[in-house]
């Protein structure tokens, strides 16, 4: 049987669509504006297993009311570089956006900025705030705790997130580098989508719920598994740096406190906790030097000696840029189930567009 | 045949050799106490690898005038939060305890510290650094590049460092969480030690020089060979998210235009490039809380149920916690060929200090 080409959405239609449910479950223009935007860009960046996808769990958890439908962030400390604050459970996108651009903000007047944020929610692809500082010409940093899906080293208990970091860094010719990992050696998120699809994982990318490998992706983490840690105790060691960094500077919670998004949750808060950091490199050798040097840097290594079956070695982000460019031309291709419940979720919420209707065949 | 106990020297005794061995290479008193306490620390925290093990290298190259005897730290721009200094190739270890109480005084001031500084050289464990920090109740953290050990990803050249980060965080009433890691799955100094004790390492520690799995440690470091990165894509990439803060922010030396330690370099300057950050609690829940708070955040991990075969489950920085307890009651034992090494240093100097006569038996 062949195998049918998947339909298309354009990156527009995909942004309205995703606007128009977060407007109807009472979101504010401008954030619904934001979160739209951050969630079709992981889709159109080839990151679909926290794009569109999740919209459905969001927009269900604004209709609990898990989540504040208007963003409140407080901050309770604010001198020179550094920025403290709470989210009250707001949305994690928004937060993240907010608190992106008050570090660029701060590293603009100071050189650096570092603000740090409690009781926030999931907030998709870390690389894209990272990202608005590298826009500006600064070098842009985030992590952020996250949902238990892995036990501490030497442990079998399923407590520690896999706890992200990305850096985003400004060139002059090149797309920018982004570095944007968790610290397991995969993402709940792709166990989730190979569930969706009805595919096994490899060994060595989670341990089920009573400590042993396994390649079903349901046992490795829905069912209560644990992701498997990159370089053992080091990637574990990280994981710890990084709640550390985020829950335990701010008071938020940590390890089992943080809720699942697929967790019922009465209480409300998820309570993720971000750090973010912008850095000015006018302070150092200069931006214009600074992005010369990158563009050289990259080339220090892409012109390395290839191994064997490598036809071209990448910089970190640049996968996801080449999936941009192309996207933007050819649309984003939809998985048949995202289809479906993109549909549903449209006619649950009454829109007035159909999402079926912006799809096309390539 | 029965295994022989090792000989062991006391902790004061090894500093003070190395003390010795640097003032009569030249060095000032205050930057031999440094240098040296670093060393001996790194033996009594049991990471033999960067400790005494290279001490007759790092003399050779004081002798060869590769460093400079006397630290010579320049700050090019200092400004608020940040400065950017040039160290001219002075000691590493000095270079970088100067550095991080640079960065924990502007921590003191502004909340946060950051530090870069280029034209640096090897400067032993990295995690004796943030853990000045950590000592004066701040976080501290660090990263460098380092001499060529790596291929990109996807590459066969030996280009790029295992550029090491570290991190510290000050504690109540446990010891300080210590993680300190580089971006390969071993450290360069294991495949050394390895190769000086005879014994071969597992596959998928390093590639050879033509980029196939090996498990002779020459082949997989000092005879060209490069070191496996952790998590593949990820800790190659956090290699170079390394070097860019440090090499190209400062406009330093970067992949393999740094020097190994035991390349003959007539240039002289080896050409590391450190960044240093202190990052001060108040600014958030406030030292009391933040400490308080770590001994709780590390109670909620060392309850987690433990997989079969681990007794324990072990914060970052404990292990050496214990070594160092337990050596400074029992002494350091110190390898055969380091005793060797290190009488032949003392004699080569004209120490009064026999390195002999300074070892006893357990």
């Amino acid at each position: 049987m062949a195998k049918k080409n998947p339909l298309r959405v354009s990156f527009d239609d995909l942004r309205g669509f995703c606007k128009q449910a977060y407007m109807k479950a009472g979101v504010p223009d401008d954030e619904a504006q934001i979160v739209s935007d951050l969630l079709a860009r992981s889709d159109l960046r080839g990151i679909e297993t926290h794009g569109v996808t999740r919209l459905p769990i969001y927009i269900k958890r604004l209709q609990k009311g898990y989540v504040r439908k208007k963003c409140n962030l407080t901050f309770l400390k604010d001198k020179g570089p550094i920025g403290f604050a709470e989210a009250h459970g707001s949305m994690g996108h928004v937060v993240a956006h907010w608190a992106m651009q008050k570090a660029i903000e701060k590293a603009e007047a100071y050189g650096i900025g570092w603000i740090s944020v409690k009781d926030s929610g999931h907030f998709g692809v870390a690389g894209l705030f990272p990202m608005m500082a590298a826009e500006k010409d600064l070098i842009g940093y985030i992590c952020s705790n996250s949902a238990p899906m892995m036990a501490p080293f030497g442990g079998r208990d399923r407590i520690i997130g896999n706890n992200p970091l990305s850096y985003a860094f400004p060139t002059e010719r090149y797309q920018p580098v982004v570095l944007d990992l968790s610290c397991s050696v995969v993402s709940s998120g792709k166990l989730i989508l190979c569930r969706k699809k009805g595919e096994k994982i490899p060994l060595g990318w989670a341990y089920d719920k009573n400590g042993l490998p396994t390649d079903d992706p349901y046992e490795g983490y829905e069912g209560g598994g644990s992701l498997a840690p990159i370089g053992g105790h080091k990637g574990s060691g990280m994981v710890l740096a990084h709640e550390i960094l985020t829950s335990v500077l701010t008071g938020g919670k940590w390890t089992k406190n943080i809720k699942s998004l697929y967790e019922e949750d009465k209480t409300g808060v998820q309570g993720t906790c971000h750090t973010f950091m912008a850095l000015e490199p006018d302070c150092f050798v200069g931006r214009e030097r600074f992005k010369k040097d990158m563009d050289l840097y990259i080339e220090s290594i892409k012109e390395s000696g290839k191994a064997e079956s490598t036809d071209e070695i990448l910089m970190p982000g640049e996968p996801e840029h080449r999936t941009e460019t192309e996207r933007l031309k050819t649309g984003i291709p939809m998985a048949e189930n995202t289809v479906k419940e993109l549909g549903a979720l449209g006619e649950s919420l009454g829109l007035t567009m159909d999402f079926a209707s912006s799809l096309y065949s390539p």
